[in-house]
């Protein structure tokens, strides 16, 4: 069917339909930067979607049981933008449209779940948004299991592409989800044959539809054009037979722009002055831009509220709840108030028996009086549960059988586990952690990236943390990934050195809201050091262990299990007459984030100082030159955190990399 | 058939591979500590492809034709330990074996290709090794298509287990496989259904055969331990129809062990002295803890010696070669004599053009007159082939139809690129670059560790380095990836700030021989800054670019798009009365291998110092810090390169992490 015959056989559907399209080129092109060729392929899809199929209320977009609608294939941005404007999300004004990509709006490249309501996960990196599927998915089960259908019964739709699909990262997570049997997810594949470098057929002869079938899951397809194809389509979807469901929606990217269309021309790029007229032209669209008619926002905006009724019913119903409290703190993903007194306990109880064990057994310790405190809790591993120490007595196995168990055995599948982690705390309802050995974080970087970036706090256990494991050699011992972790802006790289500290580092990491944590444990064991625990110590990042006899000729600085070698060390100086301080690391963050006084009350000027730890010395230059010192005469003018969606140069002005600034500072220490 | 039944009807195959599993047994025992069941559950294969099917020579681990064998499984490394010393290779002596996972000992916890000959690649970290297979089998397509199947023509044989399978490296692996037809690819897959946790079926239920059939595989099964069966499926395995091809082999983790086969007890831990009794007793095996009764020991040298006929042969056919100096050349991987001339033209031609562009454009020009000149560069993109700048003119496309090719289309696999590209330096022949977004080192990381622990000189082009990149936001923005890069060892990392430094940059990273290259490349446009172009400046890692008028009150230290920023600021802070010096930093690692009066001669003590670049601090302090100053009074006892395999005490005491160390330097700094 071409375009004209489609346009007048459904023009209702053609007309909403093609606010998407036009929303989509008229923004890239203001932006002179961005992809319109996927939002305008996937246009029809994402209407039927929305307009008959997707449960939301664009007056709440926290309403905890709506539908997810997850946009993997996240340089397709303003197909997702459009969507929210379209149907009435407050924060997504015209204005914002508008903007799109500039620096200050909320409508970035690619879409920031950490800045725009609706927008359920970040998404850009290719793969990620498919595997946070998962976790929303799994998710839903364990708390429609826990807390009933009533309050909990929704479904997780994903928009994926052919890029999507070809990432490692999507065999872990469509392995995950056939083996879980995740009846209520569906991935949309938007199929059309089109990548960067050009067809498909250049680097890929994959049979998609075969492989999602070998993962378990079932197949459906759709002409990705055809309105009453896409909503059978969608509508079986729904009718799940206990798989995951992929549709496969045939497609063509920059549908409608006569020169440009099923071309990788329409991908990246704004499609020009004269094919967005041309385009225009096929459309029948004769609005000026980014204006949408009356009749069309209106329509859209009745779509917008449809949900509304369902929504009021879903308030009534938490009403009734028994466990309406628990429900509420839960699925806004509130901190235990369990938590710190059952640490105060067990640290208490660690004092008086002082056990010498790995920090991994440690932390299985503390897992075990918290899990049993802490339903939110949902275990894992990636395949190393023993090893990791990261499964309690009576936890359960999530499985299609047990949707109660909360311990999940991810499989080899690090970045799946990583990635669905992030889903099933965006979801909201638990508290995801996942083991690994630390060097494997290699392995999981791209989901551990955006855990920082969206702030979600998924707690990575990662356990044999340096040589000290020994005999499984150089592959598997970690030397530069405390420093990885340390450089990832927003992310607490905690490494205890006792049981106490472990204690007190699970404390930290379930009480954050807006940041990831990685825990490095020892595979080997390590004495008890810690003579006080009053207060959690690992808060403040460093503080004094044991106290030199008089004024400090040495500090010593350690972290994990290197602390054990500076209070040896200690030992002998002070024997020696060198009255020697030692300090705890457990986290440089932390540390940062104290007040100078603090710092330099730790790391007075004027002793020696020495650092210890079995791992690259790169993240632990700044505490051996000090407050002052070297520090008084130098600076570095760089990135304190992640970017943003701008043009270039402003970004560069904004972030104060600029040579005004360099000659500012440099002025003042000269 | 029964074990009884087996040893009866095949005693020959029997013995063989019942001495793979008796040495795997007493090796992972004497060490307390590895991986029996695998090498017990895969020994029959190997012993049949060893026997009958690879082609190789004991006596010469390095001759250029052999069949590649690849243990993708490498926790199983007892295996091909167990397979080296039996068929003769010299370095692989029975010390060694008992000497398994002990520090010092080539037999490490897992193989490295650095240390051992016969072992093709690195591996332990799942999945790396069938990733790698694509590349060895990608170059020896190409190698054959350049000189001819008389000098090359052989094959690649992967023993791969169920976690290769599920890593998502995997799925990136066996699509390119697909796509590029690699018909002499074999990979055999030991079918055990045991992972860590238990039983596959509890975190996968992936139907692999149809997996890799829609990933446009061949599959055929074996019995895996039927040494007829084996056989006749590696004889068809061998008669390729252009498919790679995948062997189902069904086999039984730690075959042959009553209590222990058949379950995750026999995969990682010693199988007990109780157990290995029985086990002996199970397979009829008399003789002592790692003795091979002399016939056994003979048979299998007979083996290592069968292929020695061919190996001469292959040797008269190079000499008969018309590009036999080329060829010797190549499948050595030197380094080009036209590379440093050709260099110096083209620098010579920059200074007189003066361009601005992006460093990634400059980066396509520098390879537009190096590709004309070495037919070794062997290139190719994650996808992003545009925006990477890495296809140069005439260097045709690597496909079935084309295997002239010298570009690949990875397809969007940034892991699987890296992997393959370790591969295909493993092999010879060629040496490889791919690009993608710097970002996107998250995604290759696993694979660029490797890199670096192997010594494969590969070159990862990653350009978009910094926000510099702009609106696409900070999903696309790398930050900590400098770092990340810089914290690794045996990495350099190379990031130029003009197209000068850019040729110096790829002139350093192909004369490498033993350490891959980190370009970071920007997207925005950035002016020609250097002035001089006699020597490689580069090569020095940071030098004075720009000198300050008079004795410097500050040095500006800058890398790749900043440097400019820095220049800008010396004119302003000049002319306001500063005398200011500007030092490039394009390598931080080639700076540190300076020696001390060189290093002090650009960042003298004195002046005040400022760094500039748009990613976090972490690498940079120890550059503000300088050579005296607050290092003076301070130390860092850690890691400087990767670890080893070997018990964790031994390594600390190795590696220097110890409290006597710690007292030492504590006593000469207090």
């Amino acid at each position: 069917m071409d375009i004209a015959a489609r346009r007048t056989a459904n023009p209702d559907h053609w007309n909403l339909a093609s606010a998407i399209r036009v929303l989509a080129m008229d923004a890239v092109e203001a932006a002179n930067s961005g992809h319109p060729g996927m939002p305008m392929g996937m246009a029809d899809v994402a209407t039927v979607l929305f307009k008959n199929h997707l449960k939301f209320d664009a007056s709440a977009p926290h309403w905890f049981d709506r539908d997810r609608f997850i946009l993997s294939a996240g340089h397709g941005s303003m197909l997702i933008y459009a969507l929210l404007y379209l149907t009435g999300y407050k924060q997504m004004t015209l204005e914002q449209i508008k903007n799109f990509r500039q620096l200050g709006a909320i409508t970035a490249g690619h879409p920031e779940a950490e800045e725009v309501e609706g927008v359920e996960t970040t998404t850009g990196p290719l793969g990620q948004g498919i595997a946070n599927a998962v976790g929303f998915a799994m998710a839903e089960e364990a708390m429609r299991a826990e807390f009933g259908a009533e309050v909990c019964d929704h479904r997780t739709w994903v928009i994926a592409g052919d890029g999507c699909l070809m990432e490692g990262i999507s065999h872990e997570a469509i392995g995950l989800a056939g083996h879980q049997q995740l009846g209520r997810l569906i991935v949309m594949w938007d199929n059309n044959d089109i990548t960067i470098d050009g067809r498909v057929s250049l680097s890929d002869k994959t049979d998609q539809r075969k492989r999602f079938e070998a993962a378990g899951w079932r197949v459906l397809s759709c002409d990705g054009h055809d309105a009453a194809d896409i909503d059978r389509a969608l509508t079986e979807a729904k009718n799940s037979d206990g798989r995951p469901t992929l549709v496969d929606c045939k497609t063509i990217i920059g549908f409608g722009a006569p020169n440009k269309a099923d071309s990788s021309k329409a991908h990246g790029s704004p499609l020009g002055a004269d094919e967005i007229t041309a385009t225009r032209n096929a459309y029948g669209w004769v609005s000026g831009n980014f204006e949408i008619p009356d009749e069309i926002l209106t329509a859209w905006r009745e779509i917008g509220a449809r949900g509304a009724a369902a929504h009021e019913g879903w308030k009534a119903r938490v009403e009734q709840l028994a466990a309406k409290d628990e429900f509420i703190r839960r699925s806004e993903n509130g901190v235990s108030p369990k938590l710190a007194p059952t640490i105060a306990a067990f640290k208490e109880q660690t004092l008086a028996s002082k056990p010498k064990v790995a920090t991994r057994k440690a932390s299985e310790n503390t897992l075990e009086v918290l899990n049993a405190e802490m339903p939110e809790n949902f275990g894992g591993s990636a395949d190393l549960t023993g090893s990791n120490n990261t499964k309690t007595g009576g936890m359960g196995i999530f499985s299609p059988e047990n949707r109660m168990g909360r311990y999940i055995h991810y499989g080899i599948r690090e970045h799946g586990m990583a990635a669905a982690m992030n889903g099933i705390w965006l979801h909201g309802g638990f508290r995801p952690y996942g083991g690994t050995f630390l060097t494997f974080t290699d392995y999981a970087r791209g989901s551990m990236r955006l855990s920082a970036l969206m702030g979600a706090p998924v707690v990575y256990v990662m356990t044999h943390d340096s040589i000290g494991l020994g005999e499984d050699g150089p592959t598997h011992q970690p030397v530069e990934h405390l420093a990885i972790c340390r450089a990832t802006p927003n992310t607490l790289t905690l490494r205890p050195a006792d049981q106490i500290e472990t204690a007190e580092a699970w404390e930290i990491a379930l009480s954050q809201m807006h940041t990831p944590s990685v825990l490095a444990l020892s595979r080997q064991n390590l004495p008890t050091l810690r003579e006080e625990i009053g207060e959690n110590l690992s808060a403040k990042g460093a503080y004094i262990l044991r106290e030199a006899s008089s004024a400090p000729a040495v500090v010593l600085l350690a972290s994990g299990s290197e602390v054990e070698i500076a209070v040896d060390a200690r030992e002998t100086l002070e024997a020696d007459g060198v009255p020697t301080r030692v300090v705890s690391v457990p986290s440089m963050e932390l540390f940062r984030q104290q007040d100078v006084s603090y710092r330099e009350s730790v790391l007075p000027a004027g002793p020696a100082r020495i650092a210890i730890e079995a791992a690259v010395r790169q993240p632990w230059d700044w505490l051996l030159m000090g407050e002052r010192g070297a520090e008084a005469k130098s600076a570095f003018i760089g990135m304190e955190g992640f970017g943003r969606s701008g043009p270039a140069p402003e970004l560069y002005k904004h972030f104060g990399i600029t040579a005004e600034a360099v000659v500012t500072r440099a002025k003042s220490l000269a």
